[in-house]
């Protein structure tokens, strides 16, 4: 739809347009924040959000401390408030009982938020906005219940149905490939001429989530290589000197790095519906596409390792199959798999495929895994039926190989 | 943003692609409903929310109240879960006991709707779907304040910040100019080459608000004549003969029509955030338009003069005293202007302007005003200050020759 | 592209904004054609061309014609220099002599129009002022002469390589589709719902070819209906009451209408290259699609059968005979098929596939060829043998229906 | 127009997309060459095309040089029948004569140029073909007679109505961008960071000239800085640790380096064009702007200096008087300037408005010009009129200042 293109350039052009215009309000900001959400009509509401946000991203640390604390003090709900409104609504069930309720149960501050976002790239400085709070809100508890009406309102506007999945690729914005670059959390992005390598041969793609109302900002991404076969090592997959292969010879896609964008946007999941999408796009564009997996790092075995005291062990031998114990059998008190990104991809149903050691020979490779790799398997016949078990009672879906391996490395060495 | 472009248009293929890729699942429609609200991993939340819309989509109207009672009743809020929570929040005030309070304080409803609202193309399904909803809401309490948390959501993801706006023109879709002609609701558009004659010459502009997730649907537009002088006559304004004026030769924008597209997002007002972009936007544009200025029909006055016995005194010469007097002093109860369109205009901090008899010679408009129209004037400088004491105290902003003409009304037939 | 997409946005808007900047140059339009043909910088040429593209288009028919007249003599070649020029050439080959000649041999209005062209807009209006001279040239042996060198550049500038193949549909823009109202020229469009009904349903297709120097004007386009099987009359083709098939369970592509827009583009033939990009296009987007085939009308028959004696033989039951009859062997002097639209698709490398009585009962269809229609079948297999014999000898290729048809109506009555 | 967008990047992705699809023919490349020019329908010329230009693609340096040996002399004009057409037509001018001769004057080597441009991506493909033959032709006269044919046809093809200009920035696709750095002639683009510097703040602007066929590929474009007053040191005007200016408060807009792309392209001038349209959009754009100036390199001013023995007096409180002299007074035998930079915006109408010592202190600029710099102005009611006298007599218009400067150097030092 062209259409929505000219709109939503026009909301960015405005949104930049418009952001030197405002007329510095000397008031105190509780004063705005008062004005903003008593004002009962729209007429004044643009200016004062703008001017709130204005004044919000001109504060230093303390500022905005006391910013927060005053929306987490006083802007929360009022407990006799809530308790007589929801009297009355048991009382004598009706619309008007049911508004009242609905209105004191959900504090003021909810309501700022939301007047806050009017404003053109306004929900790109309230996801910044959390960022900060989430900062101060680790040792401070009013805020850290501040921050879940934040997040209460992110899971709303950032609903799966107002994400845009989008390729990235060389054709790309500079100003988003440069973002590219600056949140690869996994396997770091060193150069544009690196950048180039993982964004332009005809054997690797890449997909982001964004939102509409945040065009420059990437808020999940994904990189895939298109294999033949599934690879065990990610220094191979990422070598400069391999040849490409054509995207229609190959019958695998590897997600070799995943990357959250956002700190702002921390709790609200995208991963899965990420995975899901690109898998359902790749299998329309690429039919000789077989296998979906990924090349996962393994970032807590180390650590497990040196805890059972098995670290002297972990020769180059030996590794894969104590990485297989680690993975089906190191648990959270819960019955969780201890390892986070295992959590992550068994959570969405995927399979514990293969193990494999010397995979990651980087220096962080080596430290977090002594080297070692898994490939996590998406096999879409399957997922569902994963899924449901792992919710149910953290039973891990592995193949017969891995499981072995786990075996293996649970035997004494006689 | 060329990049939102792509994605948007993505989202839409997506949308109808996969349309009809769902397995039909017979279980009871409220067993479903449990099932993704309850579902804790979204793994299968796409395929149940498709699900629901898809048999939704298939009900009849008793099945549609059926399916509506069970959320009114079925997932409404469990005061006593509510009491209980809000008690231990107010003796011990944190993250935990906050986060129990606000999942008790919200029905699972509000749950269900979110991610109902996942499944690519949703949000205009739900918008039907609230559309069906106020209807039996009418004369059913409890489904009235269902719909109470349908427009709590709404509010929250038609929020201002994520409208675009964007000019409707003769290069604009077929599919979007046919639904300016279904949805016009002030001065009807007959057929094709009737809306060609607003959306083409030079002298025209229509402005609409898009929601990114509902590309295809205006949600509200103004249709706008560009004029030397107020005009005073919309068949003067609409006529098919005039000589369209160069726009950079025109000094006034006379909003001449607007109107709400969608029933479903009733109570969700857009009109002030519309005149207000539109102001903004053409005074770029056309730095040449000096006066932004309505053509506003005055829908209640017919009533009101036979309500007050004035019908027969309504006489050409007459009938602009009348309506001046009308829009001044006619009141409700709480003494809001009597005039919809009154209320609408003076609360966006528009003045009074003008009155003239013979403006709209339309069987409809002799019906309900005499022919009598009016022009509301926006004026940049002084709409903070209109709104505000008509936001105070009722205060209507008159030119003098408007309250002069009311006071002529009053004075007695001698 | 998005690139593109801007880069061409803004011509359009800029050729339309600055329309109306040029200061009008009273000098004979002569001496402003010398100037700019002799004006060796790049500086005024844009200011000339303008001026004479805006002298041109306030033209009467005599002010055109003398103008035209101008060119014709007073900028064509001098055989004496053409002479002298090729003799240098030929007596000692050098980069020099070949300027020269090539100076000499090319007549300075082919300089000329390349030079109007590079007002922004131009291609459209020297595309219309060929539409002008092509009128005056039927009886002006000079102006016919004029004529090929418009034709000469135009053939360069519409080269296929420039050409953009786009399909049309109900998300088109309007001033686009009322294009494709005006241009039909095989099946009328009424209304715009019956345009409606041609752009809009799931198995309907459109396609034009554009040139980027004129993105509001299609210069050919193709309608398409996608169906189960060979249809047999375009009046259930057309129907509107039937049910729209799904796209993807169609195994047919008949295309029933193509039009060329441009009069000013005559005898530079698009309609082959787009027969073949649209096969090519949906090939690859509905991969059921097995069979290529037109619905075509025969527009000679009628006359032929006049001609022949026989229209009192064309009776509903020996019709189709005939018709086969005239496709195969009715022929021009030089051998090639008598009607036009025959030849059109044999050119192509089509086949004569089938040919249906009652297949356009229209007023037009049975005063033309008596209700009969013809299939062409576009096989990409035997596409390039078909047409080599064709362009060889004239060899038709056909069904053994249809050549069984033909033989049938060869025999005598008895 | 966002049609235009649509076709476009559906002209690429088609190119990229067949580019495989080529079956491997293997015939000589002439007796493919003769089969494509003698080709009279259109149907087996896409492949015949496609084939020619990757077999021409596979070639080396000395099958290339055979390939153009074999258009020079095989495909070259037939002067008998040049000859014999020629007086057919001056004995009986007719529309059939004509076109006789047009057919014969052309060589047929054009057709195929054309023939070959059909296949989506030949343009590009075309121009590094010229690329290739202008290299060879530097000692071959007769490649030197071929190349006059790409120029002929390319010349129509690049007409400046087919450009599109683009504005590059931040935004652009990375694969733009690249090529920005690697075509950046005058002031080396060291970095993707360099380039960012040049790209995104408010104070710089780029724009490049595109052709629809060819969208990755610029053709020229210009870097441009906003400044307030005129810069007299290109260092200055780089420096990384400025403060961006708000483009609104600029008086001035700097041209500092102008670029073309593309050498296949040679000999076809865009730049008076480019900066004509750029000074137009930016005034539109940005009405502060009231100057518009380069600031370009001297590159003969050392090599100028040496012959005239002046290199010792070069010191830097001379070099800007004999600059000045060197700009006013060096002249090429045929009167005009000798500085090739010069000659090009003089050209353009554009005025010697200021030296500048110490204004280019890289070592390029130390080399070329001892570290001096030259301001062209351009200005916009001068323009037509120093383009005017310079194209009648190579008359050089200067400021005072530079013209006393000049006359400074001129007198002996006593």
């Amino acid at each position: 739809m062209s259409l929505l293109a000219d709109l939503l350039s026009s909301v960015f052009d405005r949104s930049t347009r418009t952001a030197s215009d405002t007329q510095w309000d000397n008031r105190p900001i509780n004063e705005l924040v008062a004005d903003l959400t008593g004002n009962h009509g729209e007429v004044r509401g643009m200016t004062l959000a703008r001017q709130i946000l204005d004044r919000y991203a001109a504060m230093d640390a303390e500022e905005k401390r006391a910013f927060f604390l005053h929306l987490a003090s006083g802007l929360d709900i009022a407990p006799e408030t809530v308790r007589a409104a929801l009297a009355d609504y048991e009382a004598s069930p009706s619309k008007a009982t049911y508004r009242s309720f609905m209105a004191a149960a959900e504090p003021p501050r909810q309501e700022l938020i939301r007047r806050l976002n009017q404003v053109p790239g306004a929900t790109e400085r309230l996801v910044r906005m959390r960022h900060d709070l989430l900062a101060m809100a680790k040792d401070d508890a009013s805020l850290a219940a501040l921050d879940l009406d934040f997040r209460h309102l992110f899971l709303s506007w950032f609903n799966r149905g107002f994400l845009v999945l989008r390729p990235i690729n060389w054709s790309s914005p500079a100003q988003i490939l440069e973002k590219i670059i600056a949140y690869e959390a996994v396997h770091a992005i060193d150069s544009w001429g690196d950048l180039r390598g993982r964004m332009q041969p005809t054997d690797r793609r890449c997909f982001a989530f964004f939102h509409p109302a945040m065009p420059d900002e990437p808020l999940i991404f994904v990189e895939v290589a298109l294999t033949q076969g599934i690879p065990g090592s990610i220094q191979a997959v990422l070598a400069d000197e391999r040849d490409p292969l054509s995207a229609d010879r190959a019958d695998t896609a590897v997600f070799y790095s995943i990357s959250n964008c956002q700190a702002g946007l921390a709790g609200i999941s995208f991963g899965n519906s990420l995975i899901k999408q690109v898998v359902d796009d790749l299998s329309r564009e690429l039919p000789g596409l077989k296998t979906f997996v990924t090349l996962s790092p393994i970032p807590g075995l180390s650590k497990w390792l040196t805890a059972e005291g098995l670290s002297e062990t972990a020769t180059d031998d030996k590794i894969a199959s104590l990485a297989a114990r680690y993975l089906l059998n190191a648990k959270r008190p819960n019955g969780a798999p201890l390892d986070p990104v295992a959590r992550f991809h068994l959570g969405n149903g995927a399979k514990v495929h293969a193990v494999h050691a010397n995979a990651d020979t980087s220096p962080n490779g080596l430290t977090q895994s002594h080297g070692a790799m898994v490939n996590y398997l998406y096999d879409l016949a399957a997922i569902a039926q994963n899924h449901e078990r792992f919710a149910a009672s953290n039973a891990i879906a592995a193949s017969s190989d891995v499981k072995a391996l786990a075996r293996a490395a649970e035997k004494p060495d006689t």
